[in-house]
């Protein structure tokens, strides 16, 4: 089989998004745009990647830095003919299938690409394969004449359109298949004798079949060729992607109350019989195993929840929380970079950092484990079975034993042994009658004010 | 008026479901499925009620246990009839109108039941009455056939049917009221002969028919006896319930500022003139009387809440909690068993357990009452118009005398007298220049890493 | 150009909202529904303001207090015309156009507006024009008959409508602009012999027309003249406020992950690069500078946040908090009257209210400043660079030098100089053993129990 090059375009100015962030890097589901279309043209082993930048150019370097990808320059806005002709010496030597996608239509799949390639490749020859779609409203897409539905009459832009042509509703993509060879060679006869005076890549289509040459045509739902050209855009798109997502965790086996007040990351992972309360989010990096229940308002990123752990309502989860079997973490607590072994409890106001937290251990109340002395994160062990009083703090480095006690209260600043019971709190002193006598000059002063 | 009683389908694998939990189990607004229906049921006072279970028959048991609902038992699934059939010993001796129902279709209504029984009781003396509905897309239902919208000339599974009998709409729900001396008789002559090799309850129609009797249809919304096979409609039937209970909630004089994102409870009481910000989720047992101000972001269970309360951004409120007159619980506040006197203000990051807190008292940001000792929860008292100072911990069993002052940071060990003041904190001690050396110490070490 | 008034009807009983607040006090995006129209109709610069009140008709009167806006009482409910009629000595002397408003139909533009005074002055000189509407559904609403689209033929009471007449869809809001001569003197010719007995403001458009002159209609979005009578109306006429709202926020340049889920304020004001996580609430007086990253589940009023600030999750910033460049508020804080200095933070778990920070400070996770003893409330000032321990209580008031460090679980009662550490701490007590004999005691009492 022949190789596969795959060219991104992505050289657009974005001018809507108004942004200072490049627009293909604009995230969907905690994922930049390029990443989820790189991530899905990457399932098909392209021997070549090629993105063509433009303004911004050093965003989109930054974005692949370290990977095999490389990136063309577009020095001008000249159309998109003329920003595939700048990968000539990117795809120099390469001979093979070439796959065109755009960096702002992020969400197309690797089965549509792989279907567009398996195209090309049919006993008819196709010089380009086209993606096509049938949005509700065609609008000012540029329409694609079909007689059969699998070859490509006539590709028109909706202002060269007639009135028949208008009344199609088979649209073209933008998004082509072609063979190294011919891309090029027709790419050197596509002109710019056009209002806007720019190189059209969809005209390699028409100069094909002067040639004799047939172009193929494949239809993919009008959603997954779904442009982002402005927020409102990114928005839809996101919500469509969220849609499904949820439908797909709700068919593995999880109750969502209120769907559509959840929203995941592009690589959640979420059992079965997970229950989920209305309003959670998901950051990027989060496995949620059988049997879990997540109250509502949840943010959680970077998590590992065990089974049959129970989290919130109001739980903050942050990268490196690692949440042991039949664990709980309840409200207003945050827990970072840190391990909660079997049936830990940290259930009420806690914040959790750079700790350790043994089996069964019972953390109270209020607790903060005091990781940063405002230069270096100090560690937090907690041994099994200990029980933090509430309202301590704990101040990194330092270990309490399994089985010890904090008195609550306590700043404890030395490490407790195994067993033990730690008190560092203030000896109560009591005023008897100080309050009522407080309260008469207070309240004669503020009559006074 | 003859007796009624009540038999409840709910057999079924229910593997779409993808859970642990037997289908009919999963709630719906906090309540599981069966009970819905159990107690709309239950308003017709029949004289007995029979669930049929297979699976999991043990978790129906136990959903069940210490009412009067029997539960028969179908070893093998031979589908409605057999199943209605199993429940012969559950009704031996009992004569009178007996009501089919479905425990995954939930919220049918006991005005839904009656009007079948009703119906059963006209003059015409239908054997069967038949619940039919319109979807606004029939799909595989099975159809019923009738020529006067009242009696049924035919019932047809969808395969079964004919393409004129397929462009009709009205379908069957399954839910079916006959006399128990006609069930019984008929479901013995109902064979297996179809595809699936089942007994299916809805050919008793056409037996009766064929003996010369009628059976009736009586419509109701489709909505009503929607059904739930997965956990996407599970998550449908929940949103209908919700709107509903929303738009009842704003009829009663609510104001709910985005109701698409408030989450009733089945049996929340909400009162007039109460203000309910966007996202407010309600688990069962609570009580919202007239006035009251729930800000966004809170998470309600088994509260009472008094009149002209406030409560939120960000108020747990947890089973027993209850909130006088006037009351204020602010944000990052867990309420847990608890009484707060009218006027009483527990403003900030607080938890409060197994308290008890006067009229008027403050309880300043911070405060952790300290209800656990890891093995036995403690109660403590706050007296009328105390003022507890922030970040101060109440370790319980202690009572806070009316018109006392705690003094902030202070572990209180020891109950405080009325008026009294109690200092429990560390003293302070200030080392010049001490932060200025620490600073260039740490630089260096940060430096040289 | 003539003089213009304005007349605002809001006399009617409201009975649907069930309140005690009157119908057109009830907020829309935080701001009484009435205030609304008021300022829309304000930018007209009208001479003159009449308010026609009824029952509770001090809630206007306090609404209104301190304006030039006057309330004019209708205290019998004698329809429209009447309603109009009790302004009568409000405008006693005023010569000019009236433009006669509900105060229930409270989004009405300027534009709008603007445009019905204009129409009644042009050439043809309409004695009155009147603003119509088509809905998608006409339902029972008063139809105009219109021959050309811009005069009136007819004007007809659904119920008084023949089937030809009802068929029509171009229906009457009841906004309408009259010259003070004509108004008052048609009125008076107004009768109540209809079925209500009460006296209707269309009919004027009938007299004018007996007396052989002619008015106008011209038309707006059905949503903008949307009424608000029951509350699931204002949550109606919110949500479409809301939505347009958030388009609006996208197409300045604010990423909104989950549009639906972000409640803007009337007054909110957004940057260019401003990122909002799902679920936020602001409520009134917010300004969020560029580049702002706002995450999910906030709740911010009266708030100003400068650029390159992140905010959240869970944070809640009320009235009076200022967030320099580059500072910080985490999770379950809140931030009351208090200034943030450039790169300032607040991470985890705390309470600022009425202090000031210097640039660069780092608050320790469950800090609370104790602001309040009662009766006052004192100021907190941290100087720049300064580093707060975890779990320290700052007793108001109080200040903490520049670059000072307060050590974790400190109660800071007396000022710290710049540079020094200060600690305020009990001392660590350990008893070795301790634990296991309590665990030891208590786990026998439990068993016993």
């Amino acid at each position: 089989m022949s190789e596969i090059a795959v060219i991104v375009l992505a050289a657009g100015q974005g001018t809507r998004m108004k942004s200072d962030l490049h627009k293909v890097l604009h995230p969907i589901a905690g994922r930049p745009m390029l990443l989820h279309l790189l991530a899905s043209a990457a399932a098909l082993a392209p021997a070549r990647t090629v993105i063509v930048a433009g303004a911004r150019r050093e965003q989109i370097e930054a974005a692949v830095a370290g990977t095999d990808v490389r990136v063309a320059i577009q020095a001008e806005q000249l159309g998109t003919g003329h920003a595939v002709l700048q990968t000539a010496s990117a795809l120099d030597g390469f001979s093979g299938d070439i796959l065109i996608l755009y960096g702002d239509v992020p969400l197309v799949t690797t089965a549509t690409m792989q279907a567009m390639l398996d195209r090309l490749r049919e006993g008819d020859h196709p010089v380009a394969v086209v993606l096509g779609f049938r949005p509700p409203n065609a609008g000012v897409y540029g329409r694609i004449v079909s007689d059969d539905g699998r070859t490509i009459r006539k590709m028109v832009e909706y202002k060269d359109a007639s009135d028949d042509e208008r009344a199609l509703n088979l649209c073209n993509s933008g998004l082509m298949a072609v063979r190294s060879d011919d891309l090029f060679a027709l790419l050197a006869r596509v002109g710019s004798d056009n209002a806007a005076g720019e190189y059209y890549l969809p005209d390699i289509v028409m100069l094909a079949r002067g040639d004799g040459g047939i172009s193929a045509v494949i239809e993919t739902a009008a959603e997954e060729v779904a442009g982002v050209n402005s927020r409102a855009e990114l928005a839809v798109v996101e919500a469509d992607w969220q849609s499904k997502r949820r439908t797909a965790a709700m068919a593995g086996g999880a109750t969502l109350i209120a769907p559509e007040t959840v929203w995941f990351a592009w690589d959640t992972a979420i059992g079965r019989d997970v229950v989920i309360e209305p309003n959670v989010v998901f950051g990027p990096g989060v496995n949620v195993a059988d049997g879990v229940t997540i109250r509502a308002f949840c943010h959680i990123e970077g998590a590992t929840i065990a089974s049959g752990a129970e989290v919130g309502p109001y739980a903050r989860l942050r990268p490196g929380a690692v949440l042991g079997e039949k664990s709980k973490i309840g409200n207003f607590v945050e827990v970072k970079k840190s391990t909660l072994g079997r049936g830990a409890k940290v259930n009420h106001l806690s914040y959790i950092g750079d700790a350790e937290i043994g089996a069964g251990a019972n953390i109270g109340a209020g607790t903060i484990t005091c990781n940063y002395d405002g230069f270096f994160k100090s560690k937090t062990v907690i041994g099994a079975g200990a029980f933090i009083g509430s309202n301590s703090a704990l101040v990194a480095p330092v270990t309490i034993g399994a089985g010890a006690i904090v008195g609550a209260g306590s700043v404890i600043t030395r490490d407790v042994a195994d067993d033990a019971l730690a008190l560092a709190r203030g000896v109560q002193d009591t005023k008897p009658g100080w309050a009522a006598k407080f309260r008469a000059v207070m309240t004669a002063k503020k009559a006074a004010k």
